[in-house]
Parts: C-alpha cells; sequence; structure tokens
C-alpha cells in the first residue's frame, strides 16, 4: 500500500481514544513505516503489581497495532467495514520497566494486502494475519503477538 | 486446594486494584466454586467502536482470572511467590454486548495444583496451565483462552 497520510494517523489516534479501554492503555500512534505500524504507550497506567508492564496491556497495545494497520488498510482501500480480532498468541519473554513500544506488520506468511482487499471487495469479508511485538528500549522484543484479523464491510 | 476464604477474595480484589491498568477494567471478584474463579466486569468500561466487548479487555480479564487462581493457590500453599503469565492464547467467538463475566480454572491436562505447589516448594519455581472463558448472559462462551503462568519464590 502507499503510507497512509499524517490525516488517517490522526483518525486512527482518535478511533483509540474513542474506545474506554484502549484510551485507558493512553497509547499514541507513533508512525508507520515500511509497512509496520507503531504504538506507544507509558508504563504508569500499564504497570503490574510487580512494576514492570501487565500482560493485558502488553497483549492490548500489540491487538491494537494490529487492529490498527488493518483498519488502515481497509480505509486506504477505499471500504468502509469493521475489523475484528478473531484469534490472538501472545509469549511474555521478558519484563518491562519502560515505555511500552509495539509495531505491527502483516505475516510473511500471509497473502498480502493486495489479495486481502480483493477478497473484501469480492466477498464482502476477509482476514489477515498479523505479527506484532513490543520492544525494549536496547530494542529487544519483550513479547511478542499472532492475531488474525476479520473485516467485514458495513452493509448500511 | 480447600476453597480460598473470603478474606483471600477480598485481597486477591485490592491486588487487582491496585494495578492500574487491571483497575481500568473495573473489575470484581465475584467468588470461587468447584474449582473456578469468576471475575465480572462492566461493559462501559470495556467497550470497542462496534459497541461490544473491546477484544484486549476480554483478553485481560480472562489473563486475571487465571492470575488471580494462580495466586490464590500460592498463598493457599503458604508461599510468597511473584506470578507471571508467560504465554496465552485467545479465541474470539462472538460479539459480547453485556457485562464481563469471566472464569478460570486449572487445565484438566495439567498436573494438579498438589504437583504445581511441591514443584514451587522444590524448585524454588513452578508453572501452571489455566483455561478461562466469558460468558454471555445465556451462558454461552464468547471468547475462550489457554494460559500458562509461572510463579516464582521471592527470595528478600
Amino acid at each position: 500500500m502507499t503510507d497512509p497520510s499524517e490525516q488517517a494517523l490522526q483518525a486512527l489516534q482518535s478511533k483509540l481514544l474513542a474506545m474506554p479501554p484502549a484510551r485507558a492503555l493512553q497509547p499514541q500512534v507513533q508512525g508507520y513505516a515500511q509497512g509496520r505500524l507503531s504504538l506507544h504507550a507509558p508504563l504508569a497506567p500499564n504497570v503490574n503489581d510487580k512494576g514492570s508492564a501487565f500482560g493485558g496491556s502488553l497483549a492490548s497495545i500489540m491487538t491494537l497495532a494490529g487492529w490498527g494497520l488493518t483498519v488502515l488498510q481497509v480505509e486506504a482501500g477505499g471500504f468502509d467495514a469493521d475489523v475484528y480480532v478473531a484469534d490472538s498468541q501472545f509469549r511474555y519473554l521478558a519484563p518491562l520497566r519502560d515505555a511500552l513500544h509495539a509495531e505491527a506488520w502483516l505475516d510473511a506468511e500471509g497473502d498480502g494486502w493486495a489479495v486481502f482487499l480483493a477478497t473484501l471487495r469480492s466477498r464482502g469479508r476477509a482476514r489477515a494475519t498479523l505479527a506484532a511485538r513490543v520492544l525494549s528500549p536496547s530494542g529487544e522484543a519483550v513479547a511478542q503477538a499472532s492475531a488474525r484479523y476479520v473485516a467485514i464491510l458495513r452493509r448500511d
């Protein structure tokens, strides 16, 4: 796809803040580059009883990064569709005692965004598998995810 | 295990509310019966852009239910240990437009809590695999999870 516009990224930021449980994470759309969407969140609203990032917050920020990237693709394709997460898997690799820096991208095993959008056009729904991770300040993955998203055209 | 006391359930409620991202879900420890811990949360703080329960909240409430049950077991065994989620898998089966009713239990494939506690005592750490689900008002599973938790004895 062509890179999403600054306007599209700002619209995504507004969508995130409009959902109370997403807003609670205090996510910031950081940018899009080379097929990857980056979301950041501060540690303070996402800290657990051990002073590190809460597993649920790590899962949520990665889920939102994949959801956001899928939403950007759907909109860039000119579609009006709802995007749902269908299933997801997470591995928590190391405690994170810093801000949450997440990124998501289309899984290389998948068919590519062009096929996803062609399927959405022809069938009214399409699935995409996205990978995501959260990085430590030194660039090490502290959590990783794989999740499938479904887009369904709005009929109304 | 013997059923956790009302005091243990109240202490768990306090632990949940002490974590900002967990508190944001507004979870309520509902009770423990027949090996299952139940947590509830209202829809309003957990709603997504489609008026249904946010995937991240469903994942978090199930993760917390499993974490809470493991914490109760560790404490009932007389141990002082940190409990972490190591990995988790989620399936989202149907939209939920109602309060989140989650329950977690020890996966039948596992070795049982007695073995878990014996391992924690002898090795200083132990793993348990828990299942969880979120139920609709009619008792149908709208989301399900499997997650592994690690307990590590505190040395200080």
